[in-house]
């Protein structure tokens, strides 16, 4: 039997289509529901054949048991309030965004009569949009599942049993550590490759011709859709700022060993740099 | 008909191990010779069965009609040096470093009648060693050939026709010109991927569970051999300081932008990056 009566997706991007061929493809629901602002993704997501697309997110949700909004995290408190009128008492809402004490302080928005646990699927990547969404998308990623201790535990029992339906390997903290650690693994990073990508533009000796898979690779996320990172970024400022000074001072390091001659000194920042990358590719 | 008489490979990691495979497969020389400093990779080499194995550099390289050198930068002269009472008159040398200037310099010391035309083919990777090589490592990949205008030219037209053979696509220009482009899309990236894993480390937050393909594409050169690439930072000095000096100054401009919360200024260099990243996949 399906987990669910009725699953609504608010917002279907990458993250929120993904969600609907993978809910449809296990049975996870009696029915299945879907809004997006845009009329494009719309089109896209009827062509899916597997939910009801609506234009209105009130109209969404109606009826429905689990409500998982898979806006962009600065959208979230609008998206909370556009749904909540449409809400059925008891109807337990989750969600898919990169940071998480945001996104909980907005959900305060919500009636109090709907349980929120947020949610974050490691599931992204640079290529955006429904268009884009696979039924595999979340199997075997880590997805966080972030409760604040005072929720109903069946609602965490629910967010829990959803995500990991979809295949995803949970892991449950508080928000603030989430947010914590993803800054380190996942904003400081794509701001990173950002960076990068523009100081080689600056470069007189920048030539496309040559690039290869080193350079690629280096910056492949800086591909990403900018309006969704100024949300994320800004929203997990104080961590991404912090990590992103450490990174000024490491690269500051190793031009100063190059400026400097400075043969051991650079080995032993470029023999740390690659034990830790070696040990990232090793099992936990 | 073969190219060469005889080609030897002065130096066998990953770059003179593939060179020995593709040239044994094309048929470019009537016999192979190569030459490791270690006894390990001279046994990994035996194993090719494609050349005679050399533990004196003079004696790999008698009879020879081209060498090639493949030691790392920062040992070029030394290797110039050891080959040179062994070069037949006439025998032409080139080489694979990753940086020109330093190593047109180090030429210096190879006999007169030894013509010296430098190449850069742009095919290495995180795994070193002869253990990795691949008869197909060359094709489709650019290789720099950067002469001085000064040598003989049926050397250059030797050379080329050797890396051409292994099916390289050339690009001729001066050691200068080459050693600033290889700055911008190598030697920088791979020192930004190796500031990039320190600060990583350096967050609090880090937890290596929830790491995914962003972090990891955008570290993975970092993985690479600190020895191989303190030589080539610190022959190429200059350019790589000159390139990791604007990484810290467009890391801080982003950085400054999500500390005063200003989405304009973040959303714009954002942007600039995901187009110039996105340039880099459309063809010259």
């Amino acid at each position: 039997m399906a987990q669910f009566k009725r699953i609504a997706v608010v917002g279907a991007g990458l993250i929120g289509g993904s969600i609907l061929l993978a809910a449809a493809r296990k049975g996870l629901a009696g029915s299945l529901t879907c809004w997006s602002r845009s009329e494009n993704s719309r089109a896209t997501l009827r062509t899916f054949g597997v939910a009801e697309v609506f234009a209105d997110a009130a109209e969404c949700v109606r009826g429905a048991d689990l409500v998982i909004v898979t806006t962009p995290v600065d959208t979230a408190e609008e998206t909370f309030l556009a749904i909540s009128p449409g809400l059925s008492p008891g109807a337990i809402v989750t969600d898919a965004g990169s940071v998480k004490v945001a996104i909980q302080l907005a959900a305060r928005r919500l009636p109090a009569a709907n349980p929120f646990v947020g949610a974050h699927p490691m599931a992204g990547g640079e290529k955006a949009g429904a268009a884009h969404a696979a039924a595999t998308l979340f199997e075997g990623r880590v997805c966080f599942v972030t409760p604040t201790g005072s929720e109903d535990p069946k609602a965490v029992e629910a967010v829990r049993g959803f995500w990991q339906a979809l295949g995803s390997v949970l892991h449950e903290t508080d928000a603030a550590k989430h947010d914590e650690i993803v800054a380190a693994i996942s904003h400081v990073p794509h701001a990173a490759a950002s960076a990068l990508m523009l100081a080689v533009m600056d470069q007189p000796g920048f030539r496309r011709f040559a690039v290869g898979a080193g350079l690629r690779d280096t910056t492949r996320i800086a591909a990403g859709e900018e309006n969704l990172w100024v949300g994320i970024m800004l929203a997990n400022a104080r961590h991404t700022a912090a990590g992103l000074r450490d990174l000024e001072r490491r690269t500051a390091e190793l031009r100063t060993a190059v400026e400097a001659n400075d043969a051991e000194t650079l080995r032993r920042l470029l023999a740390e740099a690659r034990v830790a990358r070696q040990n990232l590719d090793r099992a936990e």
